[in-house]
């Protein structure tokens, strides 16, 4: 955590000098990126057991796997037993399942009981990214005795801002600062500085958006997660958060229009093509709809072309108002609770943006078209057609996420899909028909 | 930011007890927005000057500005001197100028100077987000001097988590956690307990997405933010990481789409429709030029209107495949750092899967029309189109967020405009020029 200098060492004989000047983990394991995969196994296998741990944690999960399931079994323990053991999970959980099992039995039969134990909560979890290395005060001891333990505990521990203080039956009763046990007076009881204090807590099976949403609501550097019956089980830190809330971003905006949720310019080409394909199917099957639409209406495009020209129009302006809406409501997901009547409110707060500038976009296109083409009612249908399709874009954006949401389904999926679909389908409808009504025989 | 417990104090006589039972001021804060104007402002008033500063700095800013600028300037100017400087910083900002001079005008000289000079500075730079409540201790003194500094000090400082060790000059040297502190032996100088430092800081005129991005790549609590020649102004803490992270992503996504890059659904939607509005009237001259490119063909369509059918599935397909591009590449921007030969790498991977999906979804295509209307030149004619505009979407989509970076813009702002503008037309073009060619006389 904190900013170390880099330890003197002789620079390990792998064909390249390029990590003797890494300062810490995270520019070391850039620096690893760049490398070949044996030139990294050779890095890592002649950095102290302590810095490669480091570097291994911060590399991209499909570097360190390579590297792990390559490497010699032993050395590759070896590094594993110095990571911080949620940090030790996510490599273990990208590894191939056989080859966990060979690395795990080359630990220490501890080591490898924690990292079972972690292994089996899903990585989404509050529990699938906890840290478990925290301190642990029983509420009989005094506060001194409690700095003393904190003293002699202090180099095994990831991050002790926080002491966490349990009863007798192992129940969190409290949290205390380093900073509350520092200002306490000598001879205080741990009990007595944690006072009756409202516990923020999440359940270990709690989504990590969820954990992330509280962390950042409380602006707290740590959140303890518990069982069902208030046991501590560990807890999820800020820097953990810091990496949820980046992942979860760009899986929002991501999985919106259907690429895959994880993936980054890195993500091989052929993986990025499997994951996208099948939601561009699905956009092909919509927009089949939409035309089967418009075939409705052959005859009158036959009758006057024009409409061909301006149907994409209404389409493409009711596809734009109903994005904005939707981003903004997935975003409000996102970073919000967001109760049920709140939720609505803001579709009707879409509902009345859309229609203002609904009214505003029709009367220029209706205008615009009554100047080019002296043609009063076709100005007129287009912009009834461009008001209703907006309106309808405007509350479908706003809703698509909410009903996403309460199907169980990710608010952001293929959101943007349906959405298109949805003010394509009618905006040629709405425009073709009134059209069919108004302008032709 | 511990878990304290509620304060004892007699409720206020504001006509509501929903405050009185609100242990954490993020919780006290989301209770007070539920409250008129008159509710909070007599909540506050009433609350201890501390505990109302903290529920302060938690609302929502147009709240907090709402409440600033109707409360007693006094009472206003009380609470003000209570809150950390950098939320103090973030509720003026808010403030109309006027009345902000009125503010700073009723607090002690020393506070309003600190605050003004905060002031002064972009609230989107490193300088605008950082806290100067920080710990500086002298590299000449001992371990022991400094615990004994940090612990007369600690009540007044934000998050001593770190010391900042300082020449004589006042120029940053080094960076210890309390952790490195308190495992220091007794008797040691600072400056030996600080060693050779790589020092990590960020300049003050930095973007607030760049000291994010930085502290989340080292797991950093605090960043330092430093002068031109290395006088450490102040730092950035990992709540406010987490603030800026949330608000980037939100930026990214409302952006791209042409929505206010600050909107939630609490935005006055009148202003909404002012944000919005523009991004509306470009997306519609964008679709306007699309429909020109129809309209110089309208002679093929008024000959065969199955044209008009098909056309916008190749617009829609192409825009998907360009969206799914633009948004990997708009969230890679955001969290890593880029350099610009592995960005146009990552440009040619969207190449690659443009043709690829280009080709399967361009022989799907052609194979279900020659099936349903035994025109072989019209399926090849409508694969050819959507292979070549997909490869255009894929191409456009990683590459518009690049351009707008090199241009000095935000590489998201309204880029799922252009792109859909680019995808549109050209995908009109090319079907309707092949169709030109190929099928008609």
């Amino acid at each position: 955590m904190a900013q170390q200098p880099p330890e003197k060492e002789t620079p390990p004989p792998c064909g390249n000098e390029l990590n003797a000047d890494a300062a810490h983990p995270a520019d070391r394991a850039e620096q690893l990126e760049q490398l070949s995969l044996a030139e990294q196994m050779c890095v890592l296998r002649h950095l102290p057991a302590d810095e490669a741990a480091e570097a291994l944690a911060e590399l991209d999960g499909q570097v360190a796997r390579d590297v792990l399931e390559n490497m010699d079994a032993d050395d590759a323990a070896r590094i594993l037993s110095e990571m911080w053991p949620d940090d030790a999970v996510d490599v273990l959980d990208e590894v191939d399942e056989g080859h966990r099992d060979v690395l795990l039995n080359s630990m220490t039969p501890e080591d490898a009981l924690e990292l079972r134990a972690l292994l089996t909560f899903d990585p989404d979890t509050a529990a699938g990214v906890m840290n478990t290395e925290i301190i642990l005060v029983n509420s009989d001891a005094s506060v001194d005795d409690a700095i003393l333990q904190i003293r002699s505990e202090l180099e095994d521990k990831e991050m002790p801002y926080y002491v966490y203080v349990v009863d007798s039956m192992d129940k969190l009763v409290g949290v205390l600062s380093l900073r509350d046990l520092m200002l306490s007076k000598p001879g205080t009881q741990v009990r007595d500085a944690v006072g009756k204090q409202d516990l923020i807590t999440v359940s270990f099976d709690a989504d990590k958006s969820e954990v992330a949403r509280i962390l950042g609501h409380y602006n707290f550097l740590c959140l303890p997660v518990v069982d069902r019956e208030g046991h501590l089980m560990g807890v999820v830190t800020h820097d953990d958060v810091i990496d949820i809330l980046q992942d979860e971003a760009s899986a929002d905006m991501l999985g919106m229009v259907g690429a895959g949720q994880t993936e980054d310019v890195d993500t091989p080409w052929l993986t990025s093509v499997r994951m996208r394909l099948p939601w561009l199917v699905i956009n092909m099957l919509n927009s089949a709809m939409s035309a089967f639409i418009v075939y409705m209406f052959e005859g009158n495009i036959a009758q006057m072309a024009l409409l061909a020209v301006l149907m994409p129009m209404v389409a493409n302006q009711a596809g734009n108002t109903g994005q904005q809406a939707l981003a903004v409501m997935i975003r409000q997901l996102a970073t919000e609770k967001f109760d049920r009547r709140k939720a609505w409110f803001a579709v009707l707060r879409e509902a009345k943006i859309g229609i203002l500038t609904g009214m505003i976009m029709g009367m220029l296109a209706c205008f615009s078209i009554m100047l080019l083409t002296d043609n009063l009612l076709l100005g007129a249908v287009m912009g009834s057609a461009l008001l209703l399709d907006m309106i309808l874009g405007a509350v479908a954006g706003g809703s698509i996420p909410l009903i996403l949401r309460a199907l169980g389904r990710d608010p952001a999926q293929a959101s943007s899909i349906f959405l298109t679909a949805l003010t394509d389908g009618a905006g040629f409808f709405i425009f073709l028909s009134l059209a069919g009504l108004f302008l032709l025989t």
